[in-house]
């Protein structure tokens, strides 16, 4: 009566400890003759025929009986709704010839009911549990539980699962890591801006829901741990952003003794070794790429390399082609013109033009440059220079360098508009991996462009070769920092770490000009034997939504929240009373008018 | 120079990515010859001509060249002072013949060293690493990263680790159980007065961090999960209690078309699964014991089997005996006399006495009963009741039978006095697991025993025997929750849930007397084909310091909160300023003392 399944390299017994024999997903002519037990839900029943029975792993057809012995079976199941839970006993037999079901993996067989048993009605359902049926996302973030039952959120979550036991495998089985629960109750970090805030009991302090293990981790290996991972819950508040969850889930991952090009070839491994074999295999190590070619070639840190329509560097055609006011952007420092060119792009009803100008100009102005500017010899420079052909649209822009985000965004809009009409660009199967390399260590404050911040956190090791310059030039400075890019979603990023005390101080005290007091435990413990160490940091619910080729996260986590914020089942955040409030020493500010309606 | 080590069922390779090729637990005499680089810390140095190094794994030996051509090598390595960090590279040499270590298990073999950087240097330590120096724990903590490095905590993190995985393993890759995270922000749940809060943007409102993931789990089973498990951190605001977490971990279990048998079986194979092969094997089924004959044997409802010294009733006895104050006291309604016999007891100084009678009256206060008001008859026939022998003390107490569980305590003090006093009552390798079943659903309001409230959740199932009694004489209902008791420490406790919507709502309105509307989403989701379900939570902090005979749960967290909640490490819950409250609506309600003293 035991029946299991075989996955890649575990025997599932999923019937085990239940009360019955077999799943809605796993009979076969093979198992013709046996009496099983199925429970289930009802997907659909038609006139006390027969219905369809659902589990988690999938649909069997449920033949009731026709005859006097069994009309107590056939009126219990026929007037039960749908979504109704019933437990079923009965043969399986092979359906009649021609009603095979070829479609259905249990298209061979039907179950002839012997006894039934409802184990719990269902009332009127606010929406069908059927894939097709589009629902609005409030209503299924409302009724969670119901869109939990489809086959998309289910093959989601199992998905999820089975990949991070994968991953731990690899990390914990095969190479020595050790999973560590770090605290999420800690305390407010420098420019934690958009850290959660927990009440304590003492009057005036706070704890801090921290946005990673970060400090734990690098802790753990100055502890000597060696090698340690954690799927760790990470909480972020960042108001209302689409797509961002205020808690996440990262795996999180360091060692010492190791360098850049250890942990890089650590994660490929992990990748490889955990991807699941319906989107696999993939191939490593993953190409590489340095943060300044990234910027010159794509216009961003995170280049979708699944596309070409690269960023080409067309200062020196323009600068000859001396055109009044392209020479006058050009003029300034650090300028320079830029281009994509667009094969056969057919953008925004400019059908009729063979050649698309877009200038920015440095206040971040669109000038739209026309051909009478230009005589024919310049144009077919030009034309020569971008490597147009016929129909090709090119996007140009001037200005300062470090403006390419804007070819680099107009890049990826361009791509979407030419899928929308039609266009194959990105293969939804290719699978471009991208290590980004070399970012620098800090960057000018935006805010106060004198002031340097750091380009991702403070504890970021300079590169080996410009160490020098960390007190000379700090502006030069290239970092141990990588992320790693999938199909232009970052997917990771992490560091190699400054383990001396007098290097973190000196980029905490002097670079950055921070108040050091409040990183006193960690500079202390670089002063009590840190080893070298670095780490990474995957993000998981991106990962997994790339995985299954879900636009949104919120389809790969059981129970998100919002945009806002909120959990639209239980109707979290809510209101809660003063005398709950005491214990912890605050009370809310409301707002005047508020205060006001409460006091009338 | 790929070297690997052997678990259960995993080869690790716990030198890969890592600029080392073993670490220094790992060679033996097989290794000779070879030219090895170690990392480690310095655990011993003498007089620049050898060092005990140190890692995660162990220690070796290394000799420091004596000659010219090392000189450099020799000056590093003797400068450097204890726990900095070093690598040597070097050659595995046999020991002397008379010098090899038994107790060390490299102890076969030195390495003499070519080449040696010092990675990092330490500077004086607060106290020194070694196992046999006992520091305070409140400078254990604030260091906790020196403490880290010590072999106990190393090895209990490791072992935790370990048993994690090998629980995942066996749900996830044996039994089907899907790993799902559920959110820590939600919202206050009735009853949730130990509910950490956290300020939302939203004027006023609050997520709640959760005690379990309780209504989660039970949505997940209304989802079709099937079988869910998640290690689970959990949040409990208790204020200051020993050996309590602000935050602790349980893995969380629940599945659906499942009994209460099913759950306990499923329970049994886990833990004898997962279990470390230092502390078993451990034999299955465990025994189990109703929550009635746990009190009236023990005292509690987590008795601690590994001993005798049950709880007797003698009220039949004393009844006979006739002492007049003896049967003022059971002449009440559910009074009874009951005694442990505590063999060869030699308690507090009374060696000079063969009986000792403690009473304990209505009132709680304790009363001494001598021999002087009994005959010798009388005295016979209680020692002959109480079956005692020559030095035996009697512990005695009469009263309400409800009030058992000061003799429990007794029996628990008597044993920790005994063993204090060189008797071996429990067998520091025994491992008693127990289950305690047929707790009552419901129990009196300490504070107003007219009302009910849930002995354990308001979700519990009640007994399928009882459930006609829920409505007539909801006291007498027994519940189907279960505790898994392991030496005296309840490590776990789950039961059958309420899948009936109706049954739902009348425990909660109707018994508890609660306001349901909290709780409205998780009555709804009941009616839409909510299955048959229950699960099981373990307590993974307590499970672990058991199994490594830790007395404190300190001893298996990686960065514990002190007793009051604080982490002397990181020194959390820190000040905040008023302007990061601001985005909170929230500000601090500081005495009045404080304020004054702010404005001055």
């Amino acid at each position: 009566r035991v029946h299991c399944l075989r996955s890649r390299n575990a025997v599932f017994y999923v019937n085990s400890f239940a009360a019955r024999t077999n799943t809605c997903g796993e009979l076969r002519a093979a198992h013709i003759g046996q009496e099983v037990t199925l429970c289930g839900w009802i997907q659909y029943q038609r006139q006390g025929l027969f219905l369809v029975l659902r589990d988690f792993q999938g649909l069997t057809q449920i033949i009731i009986p026709q005859d006097e012995a069994h009309s107590h079976v056939r009126k219990l199941l026929s007037n039960a709704p749908v979504e109704s839970v019933v437990r079923v006993t009965g043969i399986v037999s092979s359906r009649p010839p021609g009603q095979e079901n070829l479609k259905m993996p249990t298209g061979d067989i039907e179950v002839k009911v012997e006894t039934a048993e409802v184990l719990n009605f269902c009332k009127k359902l606010p929406f069908e549990i059927k894939d097709f049926i589009k629902k609005s996302e409030a209503l299924r973030m409302q009724y969670r539980y119901l869109d939990l039952r489809s086959s998309q959120l289910q093959h989601n979550l199992r998905l999820r699962s089975q990949v991070v036991m994968r991953m731990r495998e690899y990390l914990c089985n095969h190479h020595g890591f050790v999973d560590v629960e770090t605290p999420t109750l800690f305390k407010r970090t420098p420019g934690g801006a958009k850290e959660f805030l927990v009440p304590s009991r003492e009057v005036g302090k706070f704890y801090s829901l921290p946005q990673s293990p970060q400090q734990f981790k690098q802790l753990l290996m100055i502890g000597g741990l060696d090698r340690y991972f954690q799927v760790a819950r990470c909480y972020r508040d960042e108001g209302s952003r689409p797509d961002r969850q205020p808690e996440f889930t990262q795996i999180d991952i360091e060692m010492s003794f190791v360098d850049q090009a250890g942990i890089q070839r650590l994660i490929e491994g992990l990748l490889q070794y955990s991807w699941p074999e319906e989107r696999g295999p993939i191939t490593t190590p993953f190409p590489s790429m340095t943060y300044e070619e990234a910027l010159a070639d794509y216009g961003t840190d995170k280049p979708d390399t699944r596309f070409g329509m690269k960023i080409m560097d067309i200062s020196d055609t323009l600068r000859r082609l001396d055109i009044g006011f392209v020479q006058n952007v050009l003029s300034y420092p650090h300028s320079t013109a830029k281009a994509i060119c667009i094969p056969r792009g057919v953008v925004k009803g400019s059908t009729d033009m063979n050649i698309f100008f877009l200038l920015i100009l440095p206040d971040g102005s669109l000038k739209s440059l026309l051909t009478k500017f230009l005589s024919e010899e310049q144009q077919s420079e030009l034309i020569q220079a971008l490597n147009m052909q016929v129909d090709d649209v090119v996007l140009l822009a001037a200005g300062d360098h470090k403006r390419c985000s804007a070819l680099g965004s107009l890049r990826l809009e361009s791509a979407d508009l030419l899928e929308a009409a039609g266009m194959v660009l990105r293969d939804p199967a290719a699978l471009h991996f991208l290590w980004v390399v070399d970012f620098p260590l800090f960057l000018p404050k935006e805010e106060n462009p004198s002031e340097l911040e750091s380009a991702h956190h403070p504890f970021t090791a300079p590169h080996p070769s410009d160490t020098n310059l960390l007190y000379s030039d700090p502006t030069k400075v290239r970092s141990q920092h990588y992320d790693l890019v999938l199909n232009g979603s970052e997917i990771g990023g992490g560091s190699i770490r400054i383990h001396n005390a007098e290097q973190q101080r000196f980029v905490l005290e002097k670079v950055l000009k921070e108040d050091s007091e409040v990183l006193s435990h960690l500079l202390e413990a670089l002063e009590f034997g840190a080893p070298p160490h670095g780490g990474i940091a995957l993000g998981l619910d991106r990962l997994i939504s790339l995985i299954v080729g879900s636009p949104s996260i919120r389809d790969v986590i059981a129970f998100p929240k919002s945009f806002r914020g909120r959990d639209l089942m239980g109707n979290a955040p809510d209101y809660v009373t003063p005398e709950e409030l005491e214990p912890y020493h605050i009370h809310v500010s409301w707002p005047a008018a508020e205060t006001e309606a409460k006091k009338n």
